[in-house]
């Protein structure tokens, strides 16, 4: 028997607990096992529902009853859910999450913690809500050295930028919708700031490179600056705008970057549309596989969280073991030695001057025809080093035939 | 230590050697255990390769040496490879396999005698190459109930298809083409006849819905039919044509087919290009699912062998126990009674006498315009049983009016 306490009663713990009774006889078929679901624990009241019987406020009505073997923290954050996590961990009983923010800031200590006492400390709901991708880039591409991961985490941004591209809106009024919509918190920095991506591509990547990947180093942009012209430009290119995240490994050192970048229509992440999530995963032996679908959602984020409480059913005499080394201060390249391409859009006053001095200090010769825009110019860079190619765009700022530097975009074939 | 002998030297078992070699110190860190590659088994001399020293021709070799607790198999078909997997089970050996004639022939049989011996017999790489598709399937998407399943699972034909859409060939000069290439073998039939793709949506199926799909019983088309005027005006409307390997599950039955389709262009599978293969699942919970990836080729299969002997190594003593129920003779539904819709375009002597006839016996009202093909009519059906539609489209015939069905195509937005 596997009994279960839901820690936070909000969108993800409400969908586990509709999962877990909707599917009960099945997954504890595919657990071997029965799963109980003991407790809900959560502060306020929810006088009448059907769940009443097991719910409570007290923490402690948890911890000192020795049946409960396995936690699920959906509570969030890295205040209480930290210490309940380690609390958890700390007196043998197995974790299931899908904390994006604890598991970034925190994985190293928990899972060194769950590896000392042999019980799990499971997330697969942490990255792309229900798609599996944690288990797969661990287990099934374990024969490969995994060389990079480019990917769309968020769907907020997705959605927004999409609508932007689709229905010619601006990205204040795309915003707006979409929080009408319930795509977008009513606080939505975390996702338009870059800042929840920037978890997420941190856990991968310490997934896949075997090492922390600490994601307050990780350079971060988000997608405010991006105007409605960007994106009516963009399609006229036949190249997307998206929200990037993005990492590699060089060595024994890491690179990981979140930023709007324009995308070739080509590629495989440019017709990730609307709220969907993709993770694009390229190893030596594999090659590139993606992994794709809805990367947020109460059903689908309970998905990932229920396949964890399976997998632990499962396996319940033995940790799973992710192998993080500890901290390193010094694992992280710097941002601005990598080569990227950069698309460039300025306004001009003096067309053939400008073309001069971008021909001299980026040697481009070739410039992209803007229809209807005929005081500006576009081009992309060649490759270069990233903090040496943007410092040639801020000294465009400077010279006196260009009025404006409209967009500079990471571009990527 | 783990002790493995590679049966057969082929494409994939090179493959398989290939990445034990590169990746040993990586392997084993992972594994937790010592990977040792004992002995590879294949009828052929390789005078002078570096493996000489472990190679044999002797399957008692390996049979009677106790310290091999783990068989790859990598011969294919149902002959020896059928003999060896049997003798290496009964004997309590786990084995790995990319064999998926074997696995859609005999899975009943060799799951359960796994099961009995309490030893693992996976298949990762039976089905999309590298893609890992079987475990996230059966174990991170363990809480749903799945739903259906639409792939493209054959890169030789999605390869052909492409090509003739792109490069404007028609289907003899794309299959040439795509041998000349390595893309396609000598004997091509078991891929352009959809024979491959069959087996494996039948081992998806299996995994997905818990119960033993046969793939003799699933109704299966190729591509020979698919001309080079069917792509150009497919491309025109927006479609692509795919081959497409479907099932779904409807109460206790399951319903699954191989056949080329019509898919709109915004379907998740359209932008499947080359010899990429994708698979796209639906659960209850997750909603749509899609794991994206090279279908086949010497190391993105190795990768995924190697993928379950790591698995292996960490389960050693355990069995993964894919739950298929026995052979059952009933639990396909009749395909004729499965709704669909069909894109059809027809040569006609009489335009508006076609369109009267095509209106009274499909209730079709729209026709699509078909640019330069004056004589032709082109529509799209209503959605109806297979067998009712199929039966009208055969009486398109043999009327007057239309002088040639030219194509019949399901059409799936």
């Amino acid at each position: 028997m596997v009994n279960i306490a839901v820690l936070g009663f909000g969108v993800v713990g409400t969908g586990v607990v509709e999962v877990i009774r909707k599917s009960n006889e099945s997954i504890n078929r595919k657990a071997g096992d029965n799963i109980n679901l003991k407790y809900i624990l959560d502060i306020r009241d929810f006088p009448g529902h059907p769940e009443s019987s097991i719910m409570t406020k007290k923490p402690d009505d948890i911890f000192h009853d020795p049946e409960v073997n396995l936690i699920v923290e959906t509570i969030g954050g890295t205040g209480i859910a930290y210490e309940f996590t380690k609390r958890a961990l700390l007196s043998g009983r197995h974790v299931v999450t899908s904390n994006k923010e604890l598991v970034a800031t925190h994985g190293p200590e928990l899972l060194q913690i769950a590896k000392e006492k042999n019980v799990h400390y499971l997330f697969e709901a942490s990255v792309g809500g229900g798609i599996p991708i944690i288990k797969p880039l661990y287990e099934c591409l374990a024969a490969n050295e995994i060389t990079s991961i480019m990917a769309i985490l968020n769907g907020t941004t997705n959605y927004i930028l999409t609508s932007m591209a689709k229905e010619g809106k601006d990205f204040d009024t795309a915003l707006k919708d979409a929080q009408v919509n319930g795509y977008a918190e009513a606080n939505p920095t975390a996702d338009i700031e870059g800042h929840d991506s920037c978890r997420k591509i941190a856990i991968l990547s310490s997934i896949a490179y075997g090492m922390f990947v600490d994601y307050k180093h990780i350079p971060t942009e988000g997608i405010k600056n991006i105007t409605y012209d960007d994106q009516k430009i963009a399609q006229a290119l036949n190249f997307k705008i998206k929200l990037a995240a993005y990492s590699k490994v060089l060595g024994n050192k890491v690179f990981a970057r979140v930023c709007p970048v324009m995308l070739t229509s080509s590629h495989a992440l440019a017709n990730v549309e609307d709220v969907f999530n993709a993770i694009l995963v390229s190893g030596d032996a594999i090659g590139d596989v993606m992994f794709y679908g809805r990367g947020a959602g109460k059903l689908p984020t309970a998905s990932a969280v229920v396949g964890d409480i399976i997998d632990i059913a499962k396996n319940i005499d033995r940790s799973h073991m992710y192998v993080w080394t500890e901290k390193q201060e010094d694992n992280l390249l710097n941002p601005g030695e990598v080569e990227t391409r950069y698309f460039v859009r300025v306004k001009v006053r003096n067309s053939e001057e400008a073309k001069n001095y971008i021909n001299k200090i980026f040697g481009v010769t070739e410039f992209i025809g803007l229809l209807g825009y005929q005081d500006q110019l576009a081009f992309i860079t060649n490759k270069g080093p990233d903090k040496e190619i943007s410092g040639n765009i801020d000294k465009l700022k400077e010279i006196a035939s260009v009025s404006k530097v409209l967009t500079s975009l990471r571009a990527i074939e």
